[in-house]
């Protein structure tokens, strides 16, 4: 097998962080491993100006580390990148020699402006997003990015991050409101500072960096939201403002219980957070789009090529995709049904009557219906409802994933279907409804399609008062009519009252 | 990539079959499709002595779509057979004359003792059981086979199954006393006139075919048993016999309702689940244990040269291998946890004090704790939980792999251990220390090996009266002692009631 692995490395002021990217050549591209040491570079660089020693040392271990990393997994190319905290402290060069030195690793240091460029490819390469306000909180730094219409119009770098900001505001413990007071006369002269702001004036802020994966999962903690999904998740300012209210009246100890916020940002939290809500306050941003994919991500895309200019051009299809060739999907037979059951959608709008656009949703469950099949043959469809919901499809919002999943493990069941207990807040009945059909599609697609070869040419619905007669033009051997009727007849009577009847028609293609 | 698949169809007497299984050079093998198709080649065989006209037609519909599949699949190899309608059948070797003109294949009609052999094969390759009656009850005919050691000692087809039974004592719907009174009288001549029967004493029965499948799914679905495994399910023959009892007192359309019974065989089931509880009567076997292994299992067995003298010789190891290499798992550092975990349970032998037998849990969890990177490296110990409890590890207890499972899933979290509310009924209070204990051991391992390149190289544990210290001896860079103790340290305490600390030694080794 011609599986390739690399490396990327971001020695940020807050974590250095390792991690290692799988791809097949022309195939597909999967994460497998991502580790993080929290090394706390910028920790005292505010007052000295330069990098602790102690440190450095806890930095240069942790690289020697990911070095033999590395060499394990047999790397192709490591590519090292080195932030803020080394990009501000005047001895940042003397320690990217010494890491050469003693690991024979190159650590470019890169400017704010590349951070933030980075930042913006791994973000709109991953986010189905038009127009937005990127937003990266780092330890050291804070980058800003001005999207519309999918491109960088303009991109900033303030230096001071989620530590400098604790440090300087006293903000690890207890915060009293004096402290939060001269924490916003800072930021709103940083913001008035910076004239893009003002152009990103109601635009979303696509989030990324660790403070704000944790408000996020701090909300979904709070909500019991039933997905674990970090990526794409979205949040209403009201609910972000209150995160960041509720945990700047905390005391370090009551943050530490706060489920959902990791210990090793208990104490840089509040200073971070507090910026966030600021910043949605002051461009009037309706809600925050929350990004796993951030600087590593960009590095890796500009890697395979990717640019400002040169944008993955359907994020939800190279997705998917990946997705297929990962788990060895069988395309044509996924391709066939998908075409299927389009084509019944299309033909039964006069009974459905859905108005929503559910492209996506017809796609996904359709390419990925036999998914699971890689975990085991036997109850596929359930393993297929895991694989979608988990393997991280991009470019499709959280609920729209979830009743592809949902499309997907019907496409075995003639059964009422069931939501599990912990979905249902996140499934109103009209989105039942919406699976019922769409599952049923599915099913009788997959069914027409269950010996895999295409035989079946093409459909003609002839929609009656009491009756849907399912005309198949096929190209040999006997579909499975009977077991349509048998296992999808009483499911159609009930979410369509009609009955289900089908004529075959033989028919010699030239094609 | 070198995929290459085979296919292998069973003309039965009362359903056709055809799998699918893709395997790779000197790699993995699995099923990746199975369908089936109730054609009932059987029906009024008894009467006439022949295949009836529409059942054969039927018959060649579908195997000229199971030929069109293949074709789609690319099979290097199609191996068809028929058993006990086509072999009993005064017109079956006209039907495989006439199947070979239409569709081109070549279907060989068994003997009753290979298909025994057959099923034998896909057995006791799949099940670690030494010493068993096997017995598979077909359509039109009923295999045994006696195992001792593992080896096919005796076997045996006796000419009737489900169908035959099903019309000769007319029991497709109500089932009177009389009725099963000669049911009875007739088995009881077909046992005694068997007398291997009487050599089987004691021993529990493997039960093949769909009709002990179905018996194996209404009881998990009476119990609410919560995992969906129906291969290694074992039943108690006292529950046996209520589920065949009961089955016999309904009338078919209460049957029709019986949750776990498949729509085909309403009609056909009380016969011949009837005759798997005398049989277990008669040989007084202890338990059931359902294989969902057997003919067509065996054929593929035999076909890869596995064979009554050649057998797989370690079912567990050879399946944990297969889902690795399926799922594409870092094997070096699998392994290199492995050693380790079992390393820290030997060592730690006095305090944790587990007496039974845990090899194979863990040696799954350890070797699978990484699995779920497959579907994503975000919440992988969860996807490995999925993985390890649905991907068809063989050669161990159901409850040993639910064991293993959260062993895995609590490889990366230092909280106590969860038990969703499905598996509570699995899961005593001691599992669950096990798990505790078990899953401890895996974490501390990973930790020890999180730079994924062997470092460490060896472990010494002194126990102390309120300490544990753990003695590492590595080839290089510092492992991650603080996260090892900040993330096991608390947990240590509360399984062992002692404190962990960790000391390091930096050895050369000249391996």
């Amino acid at each position: 097998m011609e599986r390739r692995n690399i490396g990327v490395i971001d020695i940020g002021s807050n974590s250095v962080h390792l991690v290692i990217g799988e791809y097949y050549n022309n195939e597909y591209f999967q994460i497998i491993d991502d580790v993080k040491v929290n090394v706390r570079l910028n920790d005292g660089l505010a007052e000295t100006g330069q990098l602790e020693k102690q440190r450095m040392a806890f930095g240069l271990e942790t690289l020697s580390m990911f070095t033999s990393m590395c060499e394990a997994y047999e790397i192709e190319k490591i590519i090292a990148v080195a932030t803020a905290a080394v990009r501000k402290a005047s001895n940042g060069e003397a320690y990217v020699a010494q890491i050469k030195e003693k690991t024979g690793l190159d650590v470019e240091i890169i400017s704010g402006e590349v951070e933030a460029s980075m930042d913006y490819l791994g973000a709109i390469n991953t986010l189905d997003v038009k127009d937005a306000l990127l937003m990266d909180i780092g330890g050291g730094s804070t980058e800003f990015v001005l999207i519309k219409d999918r491109k960088k119009v303009d991109g900033i770098s303030l230096p001071f991050g989620s530590i400098d900001l604790a440090e300087e505001f006293d903000l690890a413990d207890e915060v009293t409101d004096q402290k939060l007071k001269d924490l916003d006369e800072f930021l709103k002269k940083a913001f008035d500072e910076t004239p893009m702001l003002k152009k990103a004036k109601g635009l979303p802020v696509i989030g990324v960096g660790g403070t704000i994966r944790n408000v996020g999962r701090i909300h979904r903690s709070m909500i019991d939201y039933p997905l674990e999904i970090a990526h794409n998740y979205r949040m209403k300012s009201n609910d972000v403002k209150r995160i960041c209210e509720m945990a700047a009246k905390m005391n370090f100890s009551e943050r530490s219980n706060l489920k959902g916020l990791s210990k090793g940002r208990i104490d840089i939290f509040v200073g971070s957070s507090h910026t966030l809500e600021r910043v949605m306050k002051h461009i009037d941003a309706p809600e925050l789009i929350i990004s796993n994919a951030g600087l590593r991500d960009g590095i890796i895309y500009n890697y395979f090529g990717y640019n400002e200019d040169n944008l993955v051009y359907d994020i939800f299809e190279l997705s998917l995709v990946n997705i297929m060739l990962n788990f060895n999907v069988n395309i044509p037979h996924a391709y066939h049904v998908f075409k299927l059951a389009e084509k019944l959608f299309e033909q039964l709008q006069p009974i459905h009557g859905i108005t929503q656009d559910v492209h996506k949703m017809i796609r996904a469950s359709a390419m990925l219906h036999d998914v699971g099949i890689k975990i085991q043959f036997d109850n596929h469809h359930e393993h297929s409802f895991y694989i979608i919901l988990n393997s991280g499809l991009l470019g499709i919002e959280q609920k729209e994933l979830l009743i592809s999943a949902f499309i997907a493990l019907n496409h075995r069941t003639n059964k009422k279907i069931q939501i599990a207990e912990e979905y249902i807040v996140l499934l109103q009945d009209q989105e039942r409804h919406l699976i019922d059909q769409l599952s049923l599609f599915l099913q009788i697609s997959e069914y027409l399609d269950r010996s895999m070869d295409g035989v079946v040419k093409d459909i003609n619905c002839v929609i009656m008062e009491k009756e849907v007669q399912l005309n198949v033009l096929t190209t040999g051997h006997s579909v499975f009519d009977d077991m349509i009727i048998s296992e999808c007849g009483k499911k159609f009577k009930r979410v369509f009252n009609r009955n289900l009847t089908i004529s075959n028609k033989v028919v010699i293609t030239h094609r």
